[in-house]
């Protein structure tokens, strides 16, 4: 487990907590330092682990593509050799399953970590606590944290591991780490909300560590070359390191008293919120709600839920919580301008305060919606909004678009606040 | 208000002439291709010709920073060897001066052009006619193009002619030319308007030729990284590319009897325009209307026109005509989001049609307004809106903001228009 912040002493007026938790998120300051394999750095990672979305489950519960993106993580890693062989090593517990929060990671999808996998380490140099999250795959639907083990899957992500992390961690360090929050804030006024769309931060990172590139070019580092290009290629690419910085972001909220959100995830069986007064308590309820749009070909009943950890970046403020930075994506994922504007708006009623940090443009440069009150939640009826790809039935991700979270987990998490009191 | 033009049946009804020019910009294609000293490269250019922004005009209409930024490029080029000798130079017809757009290039603000001096070339990949514009000098408010010529400024044009615009140069034509129209198209879903905001057609830029400078520093090419250095640290880089983009786009536009502006440029005496129907002929009026918001330090008594031909980007319905893509240009030259957002929308009446290309988010993804038609600035009192640098008495950049055309060019260009039917 990674080492919590401190925490401050007990505070029990709600609204103080409140107040002193948002100042803590609204001053993390992420910044990206390292790339090695998650057996590395991550603490208490052994080498029989796999990682996965959601709220801790036990193997059985692991359902359709979010368990065969776990037997595939087993494969990849050569925890087993077939396919049944992973199955019996994790119903036998020689092969472990955990969650991806528990080890101050974050999963994109299914988000399966393997212990051989690179993995961003962000550092969040306000309090000193540390994140991690793994590489993005590449444009390819098929992959392994959209449910899908084949040759081609294997290939890309030994690629990454051989490759691709190797380059970008040397990149990384060689520029001697690079700061998120400022590069984010720039990202949201040229069309990203770094969540559903991160092609404005993916260029600006590449940017940071272009000098150290070219330097690593004269140096004749093997790989640097294909790897620029992969990046140049893949507008994806800064999710991850979105999603880490939120996570260290997040991660400083933990605030006794406090009814703040401080985490959103989902696994196959349903959605779950932490709050920042109640430590690592999950407050599930059932899938999300979604309105999406489908990649041509597919249709409605395809959509399967196999986890997803992203929604991060919700809980910091940014993804559809800054969906008014990013009306590119009513292309992609639906809607238009207008609803888009309106759903971010809405957020405002349920959020603590404003970033000090992250903009919107269009509204005049307000701070985007920031720290969701479970209490607001409630009071309005109004449920966070996210920004997601969408899995299908058969692996693969065969659309995007918006999910809501279910009020269920507001109602669970209220009722043990009020109990804890 | 001019009375309505005389429909005629044939070919050349306005509406028919119009509709082929707004086709033909509508088509247009621009590559660039090369970077070259513009004596190699731009017709009928001599050692001692010196180019600047706006209608022609003699030397001795040229005052303050305009002429001041004259003399600077004589000097820059070797034509004099001090500013005595370039003034003779200049009234005794040695040295000559000439306008940008007599010559396919344009210039920002005073524009000077001198024979050393490197300009990319542009080609329309749809008509074959090409177009030019040089490079940008840097950050630094004192430049050559505001009226400024010292030793610093000195360095900074050298070392583009020395460094950097060879490497660039070498970089496009390894690349096999880069296509601009896409490239353009991009940016505005990324927060430019691509003359006042430029920062992510730069990035696209550099990434569009990022995999040919890798192969120049393994191949030793000197100046490289500090190139792409420089490159990435400056984010009005690409107004150049976007200039000459839109200077072959509407150079297209030539179809004898349409109302549609093909030029808008000023220079220290006023603004001017011309007509896609009038061929080479200038319309000129007063000075331009602004409105904007000056560096610190700086006062509204203190800003001077020396000229300025960026407006060629409005001319093809980009920069104001598009500032709903770019709302973070408030900060830098005052006003709201929503006062930005119905300045571009008034540009909707006075022209002629839609992009189809250049598409605003924030409008459901409609066409920018594209080409404007001279009856309707008349028939409205609507006057296009361009968004400016702001010179300084004394030189050098003191701010930024809004101009809109003087009527008086409109009126001018019309009457002509009517007198040549």
């Amino acid at each position: 487990m990674v080492s919590a912040p401190t925490v401050p002493e007990a505070l029990d007026d709600v609204d103080i907590a409140n107040a002193e938790a948002f100042r803590r998120l609204d001053a993390a300051d992420p910044w990206v330092v390292d790339v090695a394999p998650a057996r590395d750095v991550i603490p208490g990672y052994t080498d029989d682990l796999v990682l996965t979305s959601g709220a801790p489950m036990a193997w059985e519960d692991y359902v359709g593509g979010q368990r065969e993106a776990l037997i595939g993580g087993a494969l990849f890693e050569g925890l087993a050799a077939t396919r049944e062989e992973a199955v019996e090593g994790f119903a036998s517990g020689r092969i472990r399953v955990g969650a991806c929060h528990d080890y101050g990671a974050v999963g994109s999808l299914a988000g399966i970590y393997t212990a051989s996998m690179p993995v961003f380490v962000v550092e969040n140099r306000a309090l000193g606590n540390v994140g991690f999250c793994n590489f993005y795959e590449g444009k390819e639907p098929r992959r392994l944290n959209y449910g899908c083990y084949d040759e081609g899957v294997h290939e890309r992500l030994l690629h990454v591991n051989t490759v691709l992390a190797p380059v970008v961690g040397e990149a990384i360090r060689r520029t001697g780490g690079v700061p998120l929050k400022s590069l984010i804030a720039r990202a949201l006024r040229m069309g990203d909300e770094v969540h559903s769309r991160n092609a404005a931060a993916s260029m600006l990172f590449n940017r940071e560590i272009l000098p150290a590139v070219l330097d690593m070019v004269r140096d004749d580092v093997p790989g640097v070359r294909e790897t620029m290009v992969h990046l140049a290629e893949n507008d994806y690419f800064f999710l991850r390191l979105s999603m880490a910085a939120a996570k260290v972001s997040a991660d400083a909220m933990v605030v006794p008293g406090s009814t703040l959100v401080s985490a959103m995830a989902f696994s196959c069986r349903g959605f779950a919120i932490k709050l920042a007064g109640l430590g690592d308590r999950w407050f599930e309820g059932p899938p999300p709600v979604h309105e999406g749009k489908l990649f041509a070909g597919h249709s409605e009943d395809e959509i399967t839920w196999m986890g997803g950890e992203s929604p991060i970046t919700e809980t910091v403020g940014l993804g559809g919580f800054a969906q008014a930075c990013a009306l590119t994506l009513q292309e992609y994922q639906g809607g238009s301008a207008a609803v888009m504007i309106e759903r971010n708006e809405q957020m405002y009623e349920i959020t603590q305060g404003e970033s000090s940090t992250y903009r919107i443009p269009l509204f005049d440069f307000r701070g985007t919606p920031t720290a969701i009150d479970a209490r607001k939640v409630l009071a309005t009826g109004i449920t966070p909004v996210m920004d997601v790809g969408l899995a299908g039935r058969d692996g693969g991700q065969i659309g995007a678009g918006i999910i809501r979270a279910p009020r269920e987990c507001f109602e669970l998490a209220m009722t043990a606040f009020e109990a804890a009191l």
